[in-house]
């Protein structure tokens, strides 16, 4: 992994993958699945990610203001719809259930998770609480972002050269996705 | 197009396509395009999604209340990459250039994109422009969707079996895009 610089995080998102939340506090950690994520500024960069306020994941997140958001491939796809049918609060065990390992992201110690192309380690949006109440919208600054250099480099994803199980997964229904595919190139716009 | 059931409205942006914006007020119309917009909510369906208080699309939506989600395919790369990159603004024949035609939602009029595979018609939440001063974020409530029934049926997508150029976009940056791809089944989670 090699360090993002944080205005390039937003790309890391952008073309709305599957994601891995990563959660902790006082000494218990959560991994779950999030389809409904995607950044919400470039710089200072923020995302926003809908977190079910019955999950363990909002517990923690709620409790330590800090969560990561992880960019899984299809190498893991089977730790990704563990982790999103698992629950935390039921299963104690579900990290090693689902075969996920982290490690502590360096700013807030909160998990990142291992296997993922891209990590980015967040902190709540103070006052944010009128849309994490009515809508489970949770608002985040992006403190720290790293990537796999083989898919993303210069500042951008680069699918077509690597291997494809390093491909990013799109959740379309019941553990069914889609990775991601061929690059499409358009026209530049002729503003003339 | 076919009539999509509300509950299954979330998922024509589950797996995070860039979309096509529409909107309208007194007479003028636009469409952008928006890498950062995503399911808020089930049923009742609500989306999110970001959109620049500079730009029109911005002042139409938030004098009429009302916009429209549609996600574009391969074939309209051109179309999306021009949308994103005119401003309505400084360019009042933009449709024209872009060479975008839209049909009038049912319920509110506002623009439904043509040649898209799926079409939401919104209607912004009351009570929301918090998100929406600090964070460009509009909220809103679906109230209509379809889709195109090659790629979208039985309630979720279905890609591979259809013409490639039918397939969604997903912008990376400066008008590079990545075709949603090949499906990936992942096992069912074994709750024991």
């Amino acid at each position: 992994m090699h360090t993002v610089e944080l205005k390039h995080a937003y790309r890391l998102l952008n073309h709305g993958p599957t994601v891995l939340v990563g959660s902790q506090h006082a000494g218990q950690s959560n991994v779950m699945a999030a389809a409904w994520a995607m950044p919400l500024d470039f710089d200072t960069p923020k995302i926003a990610v809908v977190i079910d306020k019955a999950t363990l994941t909002r517990e923690l997140i709620d409790a330590s203001g800090v969560l990561s958001i992880n960019v899984p491939c299809v190498a893991m796809k089977d730790q990704v719809m563990a982790a999103g049918g698992l629950s935390g609060k039921t299963v104690p065990d579900k990290l090693a259930r689902c075969q996920i390992s982290t490690q502590p992201a360096p700013h807030t110690g909160v998990p990142l998770v291992d296997g993922c192309t891209a990590q980015l380690e967040c902190r709540v949006l103070p006052a944010t609480a009128h849309v994490a109440g009515p809508h489970d919208l949770i608002l985040a600054e992006v403190i720290g972002a790293w990537a796999d250099e083989r898919v993303f480099s210069q500042g951008r994803w680069h699918f077509e050269n690597a291997p494809p199980e390093l491909r990013s997964l799109h959740h379309v229904a019941g553990g069914h996705f889609y990775a991601i595919g061929e690059a499409v190139q358009a026209l530049p716009v002729t503003h003339a």
